[in-house]
């Protein structure tokens, strides 16, 4: 009897954005596999005698590779163990969650995606600002401002120069200097405002207002603690001077409801 | 004393997609406002005490105009109720949750986001394929293919046509003739994969697998009852012999702990 293995969005941080079925396979599984993405709040919700492995990377640490992930996750499919993979977001995006299902699949191991809230969609809640919006922006794009060691960033700029489209830029702090360049250089007004948003909906979240042409040199003079994502486009302009000022509202607590006490 | 609003995303369909803090918040609400795309298996969670109102759009009725939608939520606001207002999918992406958001703020009403599953999340993870994935898709794109009445659909065809990039259409049906000829003579491969699924994560549940250019003769041999989302890229191809042979499986049964009974 092999095992099943569900591949879990955590959500951005905030553990009362986990979906309903998220916290019932945590809370049932026999081991949770987690990312560093997966927050500490999230992880308390998983219950004690539950086996835990940690597969992110951590300041200091080497991450443990994609490949023994996957031999991970499918050695413990074969053991015959339900297994809780959580990931931060959704499991379908930038996480790499296609490998794994993949894997699996290929080892003749069940395996199921149970879709997670995105680091944009928190982000955008957190800060009240609409991702689309009448007369600001008619679509929404993910993009990864990521780039393979020693490779070029190899993104089509002029397809994303497109002011009416919200751009979600994923993992870009660190060539946020190239991304706004290009961007600017093939037509994105550099007036157009920009948020960063680090940690996201966690009691942590910091957040960076700027535009175009002065986002790489705000984030440069006010460092961000990973993760850090950008909203870039019109709305950026709506989060609100209320919101921009204070800190985090602790998130509300848990519902009784939901604890496994 | 003025109350206070929640923007619910109530995600796909699927009540097990809800998050933690929105069942916490439609349970605890005055008042539920909803729309057609909310399903009734959702509806099914809201205690019976609480009363609800429906805004949404049915065969033979005339929608309630976003205006006047406006004009309830202020009105219960001002009423000093706790108001859930609940919409498909995520509240900040295409359902004009930031126009209800202003009118709100401009009567002095507090109000909030609570994230929500997409619907191209949902069909993802019900279709089992991966909306971004190495060498297949490098970003994912949210478009609209609505048009507004009398008008033409102005969408930028020159930088849709990326097929590195999922595109997820919505509201696309009635005019994926055009969306898909265009993205051809733009440059988009004939035989770019396509999924359509209707009412995705719900018992009722249907795809379509085509490509682009026969999506559109596909459909119209095959209507399929709205809401109806398009995933277009090479991901498509991905979705699984075993999953378009079997009809959906019935959702597995909400957990106790969730009820309100
Ligand atoms: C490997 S991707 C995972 C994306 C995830 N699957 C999702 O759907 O949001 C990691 C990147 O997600 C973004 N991210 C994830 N969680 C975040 C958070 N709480 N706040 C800000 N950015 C976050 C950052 O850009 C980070 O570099
Ligand atoms: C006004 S938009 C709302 C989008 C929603 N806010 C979201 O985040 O997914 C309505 C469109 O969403 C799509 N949609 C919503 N729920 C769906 C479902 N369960 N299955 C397929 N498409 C759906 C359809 O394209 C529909 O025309």
């Amino acid at each position: 009897m092999t095992g099943q293995v569900y591949l879990i969005g955590a959500g951005p941080g905030d553990p009362e954005l986990l979906t309903l079925r998220a916290l019932r396979l945590l809370q049932s599984a026999d081991v949770v596999v987690h990312d560093r993405l997966v927050s500490d709040e999230i992880m308390a919700l998983v219950p004690a005698h539950i086996r835990r492995i940690a597969v992110g990377k951590a300041a200091g640490f080497h991450p443990v590779p994609q490949d023994r992930i996957n031999e991970i996750l499918v050695d413990l499919g074969r053991a015959g163990l339900t297994v809780a993979r959580l990931k931060g977001g959704d499991p379908t995006i930038f996480g790499r969650g296609g490998e794994e299902y993949d894997a699996l699949i290929a080892a003749g191991i069940a395996c199921d995606y149970v879709p997670g809230i995105t680091a944009a969609q928190g982000a955008a809640a957190s800060l009240r600002l609409p991702l689309t919006h009448r007369g600001m922006a008619t679509g929404l794009r993910y993009v990864t401002g990521h780039r393979a060691r020693d490779a070029e960033l190899d993104l089509d700029w002029a397809s994303l120069a497109d002011p009416d489209t919200t751009l979600a830029v994923y993992m870009g702090a660190a060539n946020m200097v190239q991304i706004s360049a290009e961007l600017i250089a093939h037509g994105m007004p550099a007036d157009l405002p920009v948020m960063a948003v680090s940690q996201a909906t966690t009691p942590r979240e910091r957040r960076l207002q700027s535009d175009l042409s002065g986002i790489a040199e705000a984030l440069r003079d006010n460092p961000m603690p990973a993760p850090v994502l950008f909203l870039i486009g019109r709305v950026a302009a709506l989060a609100e001077e209320e919101v921009l000022r204070l800190p985090t509202a602790e998130p509300a607590p848990l519902h009784k409801l939901f604890s496994h006490g």
